[in-house]
């Protein structure tokens, strides 16, 4: 049996996306969240392990089936855009549960976008007003294309409103999204920008308890998409509007903790959004009604990322191969790997 | 600042243990050990995240400094020999605190069973009595190699007394330690092997509530190195024999769940052994005195392990380098590394 590891780079990437087309990838994992988020109760979930330091958070977010262990290191490190880092860096695991042989190591920084843009057009698909076209956009950073685009393909989002702190971010979502047949128009503030959307979507990087969104902002029936707020210490959402809304969640017991409800008491109602998937749950009551999606990223949409790349891969046959583990033809004998006695028994001087 | 991530294959490791030599890799990482285990309240420490199924366990073992993140991914399935594959196969990651960037991606499959011998070594040179030269190695499979040249290095072991349900595994022994010095005597029961012996080293796979060690096979002075009762429901050694002795453990909180003495009541005495190290608790009370080391793997050990290699390899330039995370002139724009116009804004068909 191999135990060669396939391997996609960040190029390989680039070009799987480029084959595929941004399009198909974003509704590609879009599907495939949906699949896997309807047999929900199928996973051995858990919060992320975290590990918080002075200027950022190192992540590991494991999951697993009876069939597939998937798992993401990511970082979030907000002031590491000055110093030409990206603020969010990643790559993921896929291994085989039955013999633990990992079969796809693969950068998930780009995957991350495009998965966590495809779960929020699909929270906003069930949570918005299906008649919604017009979508804020907050933070104009590293994820705002992939959500423009997964919510022009799969909400019909055909106008953003746009704000960004910083001109500069606009101004190369706006040349980045030359062509997209979306239309964009800036403002100069966010409570300017989303004035008479239908769908609000914040994507700030801040590591602090930001209100970008107060309540006076909120219009009967909007759809909020919170994206950013997604650690201890990190909202964008003023409690106020969490109060007057409906609010869903992916996994309670890691949202408790990370999400915007972070600022709420334990006993605030919220809904796991899989069981309005799943036809166990009500999502939106009315097209007054505002929802929130207090989105902050779970392990299962990097399984289903990690399971949509692994497909396409091999179908393509993309990527390089590792020899991540060793390969032996006597798997008792790992000290044979090193060579025998080339130089393996030798005292050290 | 560049962020490419150096990459240590299972050849590029095998090319580092023989351009070092292997004694000096397992001195080294033993060092590097006991430097980490002597900084022990520095580090963010958690047992590991394990996910258990029918056949085996998959885990992540994370640890941080202020500095350094580490973690490692490691599988444990003792039928996969009967597939052709490695019981335990691993890898693992070295990461910058200050920005999340990961800097050393290796195997840790070999690395595993070199520092888990480090480790051994280490313990049993401030654990056993100071004039032991023979030891008992009960299970001859992946790890035995490892364990009994970091024992001849570390401890001053002359002599080996060798068991294995498995013939085959004993044979392998045999030839692999041809010319490594040591003495070498086959018995053909646990009972036999450890008869008058200073140390007994267990290191057997089976998943499984197994008593490899009774308590009349347990002499006065005697030093144990349990390493292979490392998991829920997989234990070596008859509860009579954490009974009779002073216990020693890595991390009390995973020990407690994991280590020979989950069969223990919770209160059952035992000592973390980086406090030994610093001089904070006493090790062997009297040369007459049965200790035990009930080791389980630690994260800690992992992160020397993988310190050890970035060193080496930095210094040796081995392994390559991966584009694991995208580096693009303007951190903000991730949508650029995808090539701007190239097919990213076409809608899906």
């Amino acid at each position: 049996m191999s135990v060669l590891t396939r391997y996609l780079s960040v190029q390989d990437l680039v070009d799987l996306v480029r084959r595929k087309g941004l399009s198909a990838c974003l509704a590609g994992v879009a599907a495939r969240i949906e699949a896997e988020f309807l047999r929900w109760e199928q996973f051995e979930k858990s919060a992320r392990l975290a590990f918080h330091s002075a200027d950022g958070v190192v992540e590991l977010m494991p999951i697993a089936d009876d069939r597939t262990f998937t798992f993401k290191y990511v970082n979030g490190h907000p002031k590491n855009t000055a110093a030409g880092l990206p603020t969010v860096m990643a790559f993921g695991l896929l291994a085989d549960v039955a013999t633990g042989t990992p079969r796809l190591l693969s950068e998930l920084t780009i995957t991350t976008a495009i998965r966590t843009a495809a779960m929020s057009a699909l929270a906003a698909k069930k949570l918005a007003r299906p008649d919604s076209r017009i979508m804020a956009l907050i933070g104009n950073g590293a994820q705002s294309e992939f959500q423009a685009l997964a919510f022009r393909d799969l909400v019909g989002i055909d106008t953003l409103h746009l704000f960004d702190v910083d001109p500069r971010a606009t101004a190369k979502l706006i040349a980045n999204l030359a062509g997209s047949g979306l239309q964009l128009r800036v403002f100069s503030s966010t409570a300017e920008a989303v004035k008479a959307v239908d769908i609000i979507t914040t994507v700030t990087a801040d590591k602090a308890l930001a209100t970008i969104i107060t309540p006076e902002m909120v219009e009967p029936g909007m759809h909020i998409n919170g994206v950013g707020g997604d650690c201890p210490g990190k909202t964008e959402l003023h409690r106020g509007v969490l109060e007057g809304a409906k609010v869903f969640v992916e996994f309670e017991p890691q949202s408790r903790v990370e999400g915007d409800i972070q600022q709420m008491p334990a006993d605030f109602a919220v809904t796991e959004f899989w069981r309005v998937l799943a036809g166990q749950a009500e999502g939106r009551s009315s097209a007054a009604q505002v929802t929130v999606f207090d989105s902050v990223g779970f392990a299962l949409e990097d399984f289903a990322a990690l399971s949509f790349l692994h497909e396409v891969a091999t179908e393509l046959n993309l990527g390089s191969l590792l020899d991540l583990v060793p390969q032996n033809d006597d798997p008792k004998n790992l000290f044979g790997v090193l060579g025998g006695h080339s130089g393996g028994l030798r005292r050290a001087a």
